[in-house]
Order: C-alpha cells, then structure tokens, then sequence
C-alpha cells in the first residue's frame, strides 16, 4: 500500500475515534474534503469493522468514487460487504472502471452480482466485457458527450450542462450525425471562446483521429501521447461512434506496460498483486517455472562443454574464460534486442526494416567485437596462466560478440513476425540461445587453433 | 519517425505539388484540417526546401504547435530556418515545451536565440532553467488560470473566458489568495453545473493535492497517476503557486522512465536519438563503454577459476557446469532485483522495510535453491559424464540461489541509500556480483566434497 499523504494520516486518529463511537455522522464530516483517493487509503489502514462502517456511512455516489481508486482490494472489500449492498455501488462506477473490475473478478462473484445490477449497467458491462482483453473496446467508456453539427454554440453548451453529471468528461465533445458516425470533434475550451450563434460545423476539426474497438491499448496509448490528447474517440466497424478512452486510462496503461516489460525481462510471470500483500510461496510461484525452464535450457550449454572434455583436458585454461565468453554474449544481445524492441515500440521500426537492422547491426557487431576481442587477446597475452588460449579468446570475442548482437536485434522481428510480444526478447531468452552457440563456436575455434 | 496517418499520407501528393509551384496558400489550405502532430510528420517527411516553404505558409501561431511536435527534428529546422526566423516561434511556444527545448538545446544556438526573444518569455525560461532537471520545477508551465475566492461563479466563468486563449488549460482552475498562496481548486464542469451566484470558496475542493517544484518528476507521474489528476499545481517554498504540471506531460514522462530503464537494465546508455536516425558509430558509442566495463569485471571470475586449475584438472566435469551455475545465478537475482525495484517504484516498499525484504527472501530463495538444486542433482546423477559431481553440483545450486536471490532482493536497497537510481540494479550488474562470488562457492565446495 502507498503512503497516505500528510493530511490524510492527520485525520485517522479523530476518523477512528468517529468510528468507534459508531457515529457515522461525523466519520462521514472527517472524510469530506478527502479525495476519494485518499479515502481509499484510510480504507485500507482502518481495522475490518472500521473500514466497513466508513463505507457505509458514504453517500452511494462517494462509495464507488472510492471504491474505483482501491485497485487490488476490490474484491476483498465485495467480499465482506455482500453482492447486495455492493450491487449499487457498482452500478454508480463509472462506466470503464466498472467493466475492468467486472472484467477481473472470480465467475462467480461476477455471476452473483451482475443480476443485482441495474438493466442499463447491466447491459453496458455485458457489451464491454465482449471486447477482447487489451485492446481499446475492453478499456473504454460509454459516458462521452456528444452534440449534432447543426446546433449552435449555445445550445451545444446548454445541452453539455444537462450531460455533465452524467459523463466522463465534457472537455472533448464530440459531433456525431444522425447516423452517430463521428464527423467532428470540439472542445470545450473552444466553445467557451466562441461566439455563442456560431454553428458546431463551423466550429469544429472534420476527420478527427479516432480508433477502432480492436485497436491495442497500447497503440491508443501512442496515439494519445502523439496528438497530446484528454480523450481519443473510438468507433466500431461502421464508424459509428461507441465510447472514449481518457488520459487516466492511458496513465495506467503505460505504467501496466512498464511493469510487465521489466518483469518479463527478469523471467517474472507478471501479477497484479503488491510484493507486501504477496506471500513467499506465491513469490516461488511466480518465479520458479521460468528459472526451470531456463534450467534445463542451460543443460545444453553441458553438453557442448562435455563434447569437448578432450580439448578442456589437454587445455585446461579454456575453462578460465567461459564466463567471460557468455557474459559478453549474453550482454551485447540484450544490448541490440532492448534497442530494437524500444525502435519497434515507438513505431521507428517495422517488420519490412529486417534487412537495414540486418546490416546496420552487421557493422555494430563488427566493431564492438573488434574492441572487446583486442582487450580480451591483451588481456590474456599478459596473465600467464592463459597466455597460450589468449589468440582463441580474442578470436572467439569477435565472432561471439557479433554473432550475439545479430541473434538479439532479430529475435524481436522474428517474435512480432510470430505475432509474439518482441519484449520476451530479453536477456534470459538471450542468454540461452548464444550460451551454448557461443560455447560451440569458442571450443570449435580452440580444437582448430591449438591444434587440440 | 512513425508512420503517417493514413489521411496525413493521402494529402501528401497534392501538398507537395503545391509546394514545388511556391503556391503558400494552397500548401497552408492542404494541412489546414491537420493537427499540428500531423504537419509535424509532413514536415518530416518533405525535401528539405519543401518544409522549409511549408513551414513559413504557416501563421506564427500553427508554427509554434507544429513545432513542438517536431521531437528531436527541432534542432535541424533551428539550424536551417535561422535564429531571427525562430525566436519569433519559440516566443508562441507554451511555456514548458519552451523551457524544454531551450535546455536540450546546444549552448551556443540557446545564446543565439535568448537576446531575440520577447523580454517576457525570455524571463520565463530563464525561471524554468533555474530549476534542476527531472524536478516538477523543470516540465511545470505557468500558463495555469486562477480565480479568487471570494468571486462569484459568473464572474470567474468570466474570467475565464478572457484568460482561456493564454492558458494551457482551464479545465482545472485553482483558486490563490492575495499572497498567491494555492487555497483551492475547483473544476471548469464544476463551474458550469453551479448556479452563478454562488462564491468560488463554496465550492472548491481545500487543501488540493500539490507539488513543489522540488519534487522528482517521477513522484509528480505516481501522485496524478493516482489521483486521476489533469494537471497537479506546483508551488514553491512559501506555497505560493507557480506552475501547473499537465496530464501531457505525465504520457511523456511516463514513456521515457519505461525507455531509460529498459535501456539501463540492457547496459545502454539512453539518448534520445531515434534508432532510424542513430547511425552504426552513434549505436557502438552508446554500447561499448558498458561491455567494457562488464568484461573488465567478469575477469574475476576468471581469476576465480584459475586459482582452482588444480581441482579442474583433477575433475574436468566440474567445467560442464559453469554456465548452468552462473545462468542460475543470474536469472534469480534479476528476479529478486526486478519485484523490489518494482515495490519500491510504486511506493509499496521502503528503505525501512530491509529486514522484511530480507527475510521473505530469504525464504523465497531457499524454495526456489531447493528446487533447482534437486532438478539439477538428478539431471547430474543420470548423465553418465557428470555422475561424480551431481551431489557438488546440486549443493552449490541450493547456496547459489539463496545468495543471489538476496543480492539481487537486497542491491536495489542499498543503491537507494546511496541516492543511486534502483533500476540499475539489473541483470548485467547482478551477473557481474553473483558470477565470481558464485563460482567461488562452487569450487570452494567441490574441493571439500571430493577432497582435492
């Protein structure tokens, strides 16, 4: 859990001494000038009957503005309240936030609450929960404002004060015709300039960029970040307007993407559950399956190794320089792989570049081997116990280091080309693949050279 | 660059014919429906004589948001188009986007523009540069809009409506007092639900959430992040509010901590040069230091090793291993690195919570040792060539992941005690650490086990 902000821990102990006394009243005063964030954070600091009789004691309208702000203690909190009472705070969530929790629970507390809910929500969760996971549809919302482009500034102005209670936003309004196809988009900071007979299709930007339902989050994400947008529209296959995807959407989408990427590269099976609420034995679960997997993977790079026991045991010094051989392999892939993948991501990179990466990393390859081959050969030629496998090292580097950047700039082509995250490319994956490569080539290159 | 808007590349033929007949206004009439994101992308796209054209067919104001969506073009179009050209432009851009190119800016093109400025935002950026990089101080703008408390709702409509054209935004308007002190902060949706008479200091929402302009731009994400926050006002040591932080800001932030550590735990050294852009010599300068410093580090292990030749000789199959172990190694402390990076990064895990951390781990590794150690036992204990060190083999794997497992859990920890970014706890550095501690655990035991 977060730290509460000063103000809040200020109030906890006159909110714990209101709630000890049963008295809802002045709990419900304590908490008024809160952000519902913040209420959130008391919620989860205050004992289980404590916490309870706080929520209770909320008009509806607050209690799902608090309850959309406590991420993974949702479904703890249906848990103890009852579907009943938890029915009409959820039919007050707003619109995206509802489907995502809708999304996230267990079947059957879903099934248990969703004939509770009210027909309208009810019907609006169904419709959103038929997108597919992580694309713009499963994350959007119902609750935008439109107006017709033959009203005039002051009528679309009085229409957006009726709409505002109910929407998400009313600072992007957009022109949908009769068709509800999206012809236009205005905002309100425009309509506020404008003189107030002017008429919306004078006034607003045709073509506005939109996406699809099936758009990826993430491409909505980049979209956003691009034209610096509070709101993208999204429309379905006939360019019929169907909800907005706001800028707190995206705020969680690039911080949910960050998290996955790092953990992915560190071969963590990502969670959504915090490392203090995660026990050990659920750290084990979500860690011990790939270090497996990249156990027996490493098995291979054995039996290179056992392959070659002659040459080892007429060279034992060949055995000095493995760890350094696979790092720099294992390093310079991971290097190329975390800058393709970064060149894919801002959309720099397409599958159709292969063979400019191909070449340009050809070159890199070249160079860094060079480099790092030449201090490796010094390296060896002046500590005596390897001076005799120093010019097979320093050969080996260059091969390997260039064998591995070329390995980890293609993988994430080859990834996305499977219609795979390019991010699995990381540095365990790489690792693996040049480890027992590099292991063949250096032992090939010592029988050779050495004449073993 | 990314690819174009499909509308943005069907205008592309009629603007460039436009272009090559000097015709400014037919050019201005084609990108005229465009988001200036979009003319940004053209200008990119055209011969250098042909942005230059389009680019001057565009009023003062249209220069300045195309600019701002130039990236790292904007440089190039400074050089070429000229300092007298561009002060003019940089004088329309907003104050935080302004501020942000003057510092990325060489020295000597900043000294150039500053004296052809506008005496106003010449002070201004002079304000905003005063403040460190990657603080609130340093991305906030001052084009915030204000009300005084004790006006009406119709008059600070009204207010609004004559500041609007000046301000980044006015959908969240914060309320000062005569000291400029930040003593609330009401919504434009609010404003226009409440009935006109109504003062603005019974309506607003006290004690807003704030930052200072001290604040890393980090914490700045996280806190509107949580709160759903639009923009987050900024004040400085007195609480006198000086600057707003806006929601466009945050998807930038966000966008380039995800990149840096990606790049940082890839041993790169981050830049802001596109991959397309980045030539090979460019590429290998990013790399090569980091490589270097690696393998320079991985001699330990070497060193290591050869002070075992002895017991390597005796028992070649010892060398099977190596990469098994140090793989192992590896990965579990990235593991380890990656869930305490992430806990702390979301305000989850402190400084304070060492002891915890240590002991969950130490559990965690313990599991995660046992498990690998007895795969990798029974793997030894049925491939003939490894039989007489399975037993060494599957002991040092149990020690080797408890440590690494708490070297990678506990260096996040200690490089924040040393005010020292946690993301460069990753994969490389840990690697480096566990692979010659570990390969001294491993041979250290060989010798007692097998007694040579």
């Amino acid at each position: 859990m977060q730290p509460m902000r000063q103000l809040t821990s200020l109030l906890l102990p006159e909110l714990k001494q209101a709630l000890k006394d049963s008295n809802e009243a002045a709990a419900r005063d304590v908490v008024e000038v809160l952000h519902p964030a913040d209420i959130a954070d008391l919620l989860i600091h205050l004992e289980d009957d404590e916490a309870l009789t706080l929520f209770r004691a909320l008009d509806l309208r607050r209690r799902a503005e608090v309850f959309e702000h406590l991420g993974e203690y949702q479904e703890d909190l249906i848990e103890r309240i009852g579907p009943q009472l938890m029915a009409g705070v959820i039919n007050e969530m707003s619109s995206d936030d509802r489907a995502w929790l809708m999304r996230e629970l267990p079947e059957a507390v879903r099934n248990s609450l969703l004939p509770l809910m009210a027909q309208a929500e009810r019907d609006d969760v169904k419709r959103l929960l038929a997108h597919e996971e992580d694309t713009a549809g499963s994350i959007m919302s119902t609750e935008y404002a439109t107006v017709q482009p033959q009203m005039t500034v002051a009528q679309a102005l009085e229409h957006l004060r009726r709409e505002a209670p109910n929407r998400e936003t009313i600072y992007t309004v957009y022109v949908v015709d009769e068709q509800r196809q999206l012809v236009g988009v205005v905002s309100l900071q425009e309509l506020i300039l404008a003189s107030p007979q002017k008429r919306i299709e004078d006034l607003m930007l045709r073509e506005p960029v939109s996406a699809t339902v099936e758009t990826d989050q993430e491409e909505v994400a980049r979209t956003m970040a691009k034209y610096d947008f509070l709101a993208l529209p999204i429309v379905d296959a006939e360019k019929r307007m169907v909800g907005i995807v706001t800028y707190d959407d995206i705020f969680d989408i690039l911080q949910e993407e960050h998290q996955e990427d790092a953990e992915l590269s560190a071969a963590v099976v990502p969670t959504e559950i915090s490392y203090n609420n995660a026990g050990a034995l659920h750290l084990v679960r979500k860690r011990v399956g790939w270090l497996m997997v990249l156990l027996v993977a490493a098995f291979l790079s054995s039996t290179v190794i056992s392959r070659f026991e002659g040459a080892l045991e007429a060279v034992v010094a060949l055995a000095f320089f493995i760890p350094v051989l696979i790092d720099a392999g294992g390093n310079t892939g991971s290097q190329s792989a975390t800058l393709v993948i970064r060149g894919m991501a801002t959309g720099d990179l397409h599958l159709r570049d292969w063979l400019r990466v191909l070449s340009k990393e050809l070159l890199v390859g070249l160079i860094l081997g060079a480099a790092l081959g030449l201090m490796l050969f010094l390296w060896g030629s002046i500590w005596s116990p390897a001076r005799t496998v120093a010019p097979v090292v320093g050969l080996t580097m260059i091969v390997l280091v260039l064998w591995a950047n070329l390995v980890g700039a293609m993988m994430p082509l080859v990834l996305s080309k499977l219609r795979l995250d390019p991010a699995v490319a990381s540095a365990p994956l790489i690792t693996t693949v040049v480890d027992a490569t590099g292991l063949l080539i250096y032992f090939s290159i010592a029988v050779i050279v050495l004449d073993i």
